[in-house]
């Protein structure tokens, strides 16, 4: 037995629409439709705009390719932060997730992905051209890797290391070990074999 | 530390719009305005239409109130169903919820919310005349009401029936008890007390 009959196409048409969103199945997007219907008519119009506007309008900053509404965003643009320092992330998302921590006060370099051969994603899909021109440039003198921990994320990690080892810099990359919480039971053996291997001083920094 | 700042003010607006939907976080919407960045701008162009249209040109049918394209919708208009059979429901998608289970094939009711004192929802803000009209007019035998089995539920399925016990009609309400796979140890004494009183005859009918 297939799903019913929608009793409006215009419903219908909106429910396909939410449920083609990650995550969201045919009774959530439903449910999301009917709040929408409960709400001002000029508050969906502007909802509905407001996503028109940004997949039309969007740009991306010339210099470390994070979503910015200017030519250079507003990261590059701080003259407070450490020109020196570029952390290196998958994701204006994931830039969001570090600035969140209020621990970094470097720049970034977006790479739009990472390398993953199985979906045909390249070094040369990404931004690291721009980032190897940077470091080129001059003026950098560490370069943080922020990759996932998974076989993309090394993958990647590796080759922009080779692509970047010729340049008088320091490459690191985050810290991994046991999240903050976790139970060492319950860590797997992997995560906590590395985690003894790159111990650290136990007196914590300030 | 409140979230930090997003690098652009179309990003920012857009998550803003999507984590004013129930049951979505800031976080959730992100996400979600990220896919929509990865797609083609037709598709996401051909959303923001549709969320707008949806919500400028919805309609709900005169008869039962469901939501429609139409002036009279495609289940009050079939022939085919019982017409002296009405089912009283709050909402479309309790509607199509029944008609999921394809054991129904009389008309409904759709009541838009129910009686809630402590949302300062009263008889008057539902759609109760018209449902007294519809009585009145004759040709309806049996009126059902499934309503949620929560205090406003009865209140309002209560309310109903002395508004509609006057009318030469069957008053009925769906049955409630112990939900089909659920454990008779952990339900709750008031359901399982229920099923005890209104038990059925062993042999289910066909």
């Amino acid at each position: 037995m297939g799903p019913v009959n929608y009793p409006s196409k215009l419903l219908e048409n909106a429910v396909n629409e939410f449920s083609s969103l990650p995550g969201i199945g045919r009774k959530t997007a439903l449910r999301l439709v009917m709040h929408l219907l409960r709400q001002d008519p000029v508050d969906v119009t502007r909802f509905g705009e407001t996503i028109i506007k940004l997949r039309k309008e969007i740009k991306y900053c010339s210099k470390c390719h994070i979503i910015s509404d200017e030519d250079i965003c507003s990261i590059c643009n701080d003259r407070l932060r450490d020109s020196s320092l570029l952390c290196v992330v998958e994701s204006t998302q994931d830039v969001l997730a570090i600035e969140n921590t209020r621990q970094y006060r470097g720049l970034y370099h977006v790479l739009g992905g990472i390398i993953s051969p199985v979906d045909g994603i390249g070094p040369s899909d990404l931004n690291i051209d721009s980032l190897e021109e940077r470091v080129k440039e001059g003026g950098i003198n560490e370069v943080v890797f922020a990759l996932s921990t998974t076989m993309e994320g090394d993958t990647t990690s590796y080759y922009l290391y080779r692509r970047l080892q010729k340049y008088n810099i320091k490459i690191t990359a985050i810290a991994r070990g046991i999240a903050i919480g976790d139970e060492l039971e319950y860590t797997d053996e992997i995560t906590l074999g590395r985690s003894i291997i790159n111990r650290t001083s136990f007196v914590s920094p300030a």
